[in-house]
This record gives structure tokens, sequence and C-alpha cells, in this order.
């Protein structure tokens, strides 16, 4: 049910003929209140795509009444031109959501858009799109929307959490150019708990920061990353601040590892676990450095434990770590200790999907999990291919 | 010619039986004098391997006799037992060149290793062609040197500048793992020009800089990198410092671009300037970020003039430049202006193996150029078996 497992929310999927295989390209999330909080976070990458910018400004005031997605083009690196076609759409789904009965205003609509960067979007056809996704809005519409926002995803990603009293349901797309950060990841969240966005934001950007945040496809950092989450108040339930944060943490951890999984061309998703470091930003500096070694990830691409490629990765660090102290396990198999050679390599088997990193600093009492993916040839083939 | 091309230097490329393959593994330089001036830059990784924690040191009295190198095993992560294999086969040299009737000692011979990391080196098979290697040495031995330092190197790489009566020369192996960082780039040079070790010390490093230092072919570090300068002074030219490092700095151009056109998989050579920065600190930056975007690198591959993925990389570096002035030239082609769309992007023919993006920040008088190449399939494959 996606973004419509809530109550207060209505969703649709529809094709406006963005994409040129006939596939559904436009998503409408719309927030039948009877509050219309909302929160959002965005690309730190300095060419932020039009939406963004448009969505950013949308959101200041902690309310949204709709979330437009169109998958198809990024609307990115567009000038003022592509500024102009963001707030054009956006005044079309307040127009067409008035026309529909609700009132509404431009300045509540946030506006997500997803593909090639650098290319204008063909209004005359989001437009009259718009008006379809208008009409199909339904209350469990919430599937259709998730499918609609899909690029080079192979499944559509949705996740519901459903806590005392009240339900968190959203949908992700993204399947490269993650880290966080083309093809882009847009996250629209809903929530009936009844939460101000002062709630929302702090309890948003946790859950970001330790899930879609730690997850790094490819190192590359897309120009239209959104997370929304829109809340309705439907249930009449206020949870404690934790408790929602918490709930909102659990779907996107979901929606996080959803995305890992469908990563372009991949074929093991590769969990690291750094612990026993001097502090939270080592552990994180250390996991990263490992999630981006090309080397490492065609390595266990041919489930092979080259835990020398996680040594010379974590040799271009500043974490604090003694070179002669640290242990590394594959898959539970400490093949290298002190540094050096631990446990036999043949032990290791690398033949399932999810492979494991324990990396043991053993300077201190810190830890994080970055989540990242193998490097395949089909990532290559994908990528090569992508605007042609 | 290669290591052999200045007079007073000796050099052979022999078959220890290090490699599964059966090729030559094991290559040896010797400098006859009268001097014995040389220089090192190495690894700026934490976990460097055995043979470059002994380089270091025999190098710091500014002073070497002879450098050993081997393929077939990098001798990293190896710790105490690997570090005493460095020093055996430094005293091993020494010995056997003294049998020869040259005076020498351990501490003056460097030691470089390549290949996998974590796994010893089979001293049986590796001292006994070190006796080989001091039995084979000729003053045209140079090329058989080149030959025996390769690993994943399609071709052995060598370059000779004749000056004003001095000669540089060097060699080169280097495929992956270069950033200027597996298998690892070790580099050899020889010069008969009279230097001291003081004066060598800025050449090389000012060339290193300005050369290996721009080169980043997959974004891994090594744990081995060595570039050594030996002089022998044979040719009893004084050089100035500045027509020494010229020369130096030539060679070092010449092999780092022949290790990218060797670079594992690629079928591209990138060149990326970036121009009119703040900064040379942030043309470098700039740079290499977009160096390392795996999803540029793909889209080169394809052929795909994706300047939206040069700017998406730009932005997530900390140079200063204003989005809305960055121009982007692919080819020649200003396929983006003003950080949006520029010329037609079928203009841009990409079909050469040469491709150039040209990069303009409208910040400054600063600029700086990376190469770097492709990503492939074959990467992927040739990476995912390396070890097996």
């Amino acid at each position: 049910m996606s973004v419509t497992a809530a109550r207060g929310f209505r969703a649709s999927g529809v094709t406006a003929g963005l994409k040129a295989s006939g596939r559904p390209d436009v998503a409408l999330v719309v927030n039948d209140g009877p509050l219309q909080s909302a929160a959002g976070v965005f690309t730190s990458n300095r060419f932020p795509a039009a939406p963004v910018l448009w969505s950013r400004q949308a959101v200041l005031d902690g309310e949204l009444h709709a979330v437009v997605l169109n998958s198809g083009g990024a609307n990115a690196c567009t000038g003022a031109e592509g500024f102009a076609d963001t707030h054009r759409t956006a005044e079309h789904v307040a127009d067409s959501l008035r026309r529909a009965g609700r009132d509404t205003g431009a300045g509540e609509i946030a506006v997500c858009s997803t593909g090639l960067i650098g290319q204008r979007l063909p209004m005359d056809r989001l437009l009259p799109g718009i008006e379809v996704a208008v009409g199909a809005l339904a209350a469990g519409g919430g599937d259709d929307a998730a499918v609609a926002i899909m690029t080079t995803d192979t499944v559509p990603k949705t996740a519901v959490v459903e806590r005392e009293g009240f339900i968190v349901g959203g949908m992700a797309k993204g399947a490269g150019m993650l880290a966080p950060g083309l093809a882009t990841m847009l996250v629209v969240l809903t929530t009936d708990a009844v939460a101000d966005a002062a709630t929302l934001e702090p309890a948003l950007r946790s859950a970001t920061r330790m899930t879609f945040d730690r997850i790094d496809s490819d190192g590359c950092m897309s120009t239209n990353d959104t997370v929304l989450l829109l809340a309705s108040g439907a249930s009449g339930v206020t949870p404690g601040a934790a408790e929602l944060a918490a709930a909102v943490t659990a779907v996107c951890q979901d929606l996080a590892l959803q995305l890992i999984r469908d990563a372009e061309g991949a074929s093991k998703d590769i969990r690291i676990d750094v612990v026993h470091a001097a502090s939270e930003d080592d552990a994180l500096e250390a996991a990263r450095a490992v999630s981006r070694s090309n080397l490492l990830k065609c390595a266990i691409h041919g489930e092979d434990p080259n835990w020398g490629r996680v040594l010379s990765a974590l040799g271009t660090t500043t974490a604090a770590f003694e070179p002669d102290t640290v242990d590394v396990a594959m898959n539970g198999v400490w093949v290298c200790r002190a540094g050096g050679v631990g446990e036999d390599r043949s032990l290791v088997d690398m033949s399932s999907r999810e492979v494991t990193l324990t990396i043991d600093l053993q300077a201190g009492e810190s830890a994080a999990t970055v989540w990242t993916n193998d490097l395949t040839a089909a990532y290559v083939h994908e990528n090569s291919a992508y605007s042609t």
C-alpha cells in the first residue's frame, strides 16, 4: 500500500508519455488531512535540480498538500527555464486539485523528478498527465504511485510499519547514483500520526542519517535526491517523538535496503560493519572508503575473499587505528588478523547474495554500518547506454 | 633501453618461478657509479608493504647501489615475517653482488614487490632467482628488467629523454590500483647526470606530484607504490637543478601516460582539464572528483557525452565556483554552458581513444590536469578473478 497505507492519503500513478517505454511516469500523493505537516531532506549536491530548489522552498513552512513525481527526466541543469517548468508543474497540480474540489496552492505542492540530467521536460505531455493523475487519485493508489516513479529500478519499493494506533508507509525509487545520493533516489513517506513539522523534521533527519545516508551503490551523488515525510493526523494518535522517529527510521531502513538490493547490475549486497572505532565519524569514514573500492567490489562479485583490498582502502583514511592491530572478517571468517594473514581464506563461503565484512579497528567503542553492492559488467553495460 | 639508457647502470630481468604463468618475475638494476645518489617517493597508504618500509629506510641516506624488483607477490600485509623476507632479499642481493665483485651491503639495496596482497613470497624460488638475475646483469638489460616487473600490464613501459650531455631513463609497471596508487605502480628512474641526493629529492618530488599523482585509473591506492631515482654521475655532466627536474618530469609524464593507456580493461584515455579555478588545489579537487565518477567513466565507455555526470561529480566538491557559470566541453564541444544545456551533444565525436573534458570553473586563473580511463566490463572481469 506504500504511501496510502496511512489514513488520510490518496495517490495515483499514470502514464503521461515521458518515457519512451510507455511505462507509467507520473505519480501523485495527496494529503487529505486533517493535518498537512511535512518535512524534507534534499541532496547536498551543489547542482541541485530545479524540483529540489522548488520543493526545499515549498516545505519550509512545514506544510505540504501534495507531492507530484515524474520519471523520464530529471529537470536538472536546465537553468531558469527548467525552474519555470517546475513552477508550472506545481501550479498545474494545484489548479487541477482545485478543480477537483481540493483547496490548495502551488506553494503547497512538492515536485520530484528523475531521469536524464540536462534535458527539459516535455511539458506538453507532463501537464495533461497531471490531470489524469488527479482523476486517478485513490485511497488504494499507493502501489500505482510506486510503479510510476521507477527508472532503472527492476521492482517497485514500498514499506509499511504499523505501530500503536498509527502507521508510517513509504515508497522509494533509485538504482544508481546512490551515495546517498542518477537516476536518483526519491522517497515519499506518509504517516497518519498527529505530528507537527517541528516533530517530523528531526525524526526524518535522524532516520535518513542512519539509513539512506549509509547506503552507497556507486559513490555517485545525484542532483535530485529528495526524501519527504507528510503527516495527515488522520489516526488521531499523537505518538512520542522517539516512537515516531523509530517508526520512520524502520520504514527508511527497509526502503534503503530495497534500493541496495535493486542497485544497477548488482549481484551481491555488501554489509560493511566497522566496529571498535574511536568515534562514529571514524567508523563511517572507514566504512565509506571500503564501500567505494572498485577493486574490492569486483573481487566480491568474483566471490574472492580478497581482504588485501579492504586494507588498502582502509589505509587511505584518517580513522584512528594501528595498521598492525586491524582485524577483518568476511562472512564471519577472520581472514585478516593484526593487519596480516589470518584464517584460511578458503574457509570463506561467499556464494550467498549478502556478504558481510566486519572490520575491527581495535581503537574504541564506536561502530557504523554502511551498505553497498558489487561492481559488475551489468552495471557497466547499463550505464554505458543510459542516455542513448 | 629503459633503466640502462643512462651510462653507469646494468640491469636484468629473469624468471624465478614466482608467477604461475612462468613469465619473467625478477628484475635487478645496479648503479655502477661513480656516484650512488638516490631519492624515493612511496605510497601514502597506511598499510605500506614490507618492501616499502624497507626501501624508505634504505634510501634515507641518499644512496642506493641497486634495486631488486619482483612481480608475482606484493609482500604486503604479511607482518614481521614479510619484513624479514624483504630483509633476506636485500641481504641476498648484496651477497650475490659481492660474490660477483661488487662491494655493497643490504642497506644500499632497495626492494620493490608487486602482486597479490596478504601472501608470503616463495623465498625458496626468489633467492635462487636473484642469483640468476645477478649473473644476467648487462649494460643493455633495461628492456628485460621492464618485462620482468609486469603483472596485469599488457606491455612493458619504458621512457628515455636525452638532454645536453646527460640522459634520464626509466621503467614502470602498473595497470590497476593506480590512484596514484594494486597490482601497484613501481617505477625506477636512472640518470647519468652528476647529482647528489639533495638535488634528486626535490626533482623527483616535483616530477611525481605533476605526473604519477595526476593519473587515477580506478581510485584505489596501492600498498606498494614506489618511485626511485638513481644517479650514477657517469656522464660527468652536472645539469642545473631545474634542467634535471624538467628531464625527470618528462620521463615520468611519458611513463604515467603509458600506465593510463594500459589501465585494466580501459578502452578510452580521459584527459580532464580544469581551467579558471580559484586555486590549483581547487582545480585538482574538481578534476579528481570527476575522474572518480564510475557513472561518467561508464558513459564515456559508451561514447555518450553525458555532461550531467560531470556536473553531478563537480557538485560534490568544495572547489570555488558558481553552479550557474560552469562550462563543460567534451572533445572541444561546449555541451554545457552556464551550468545548463550548451551546444548540441550530437556534435561531440567520442570515437577516438583519447577523450578530453574541459571544465571551466570561471573562478580564477589556476588549472590542473588529471588523467583517468573509462570503466569497462573488461575491468570488472579482470578484477573479479585476480587472485583466483
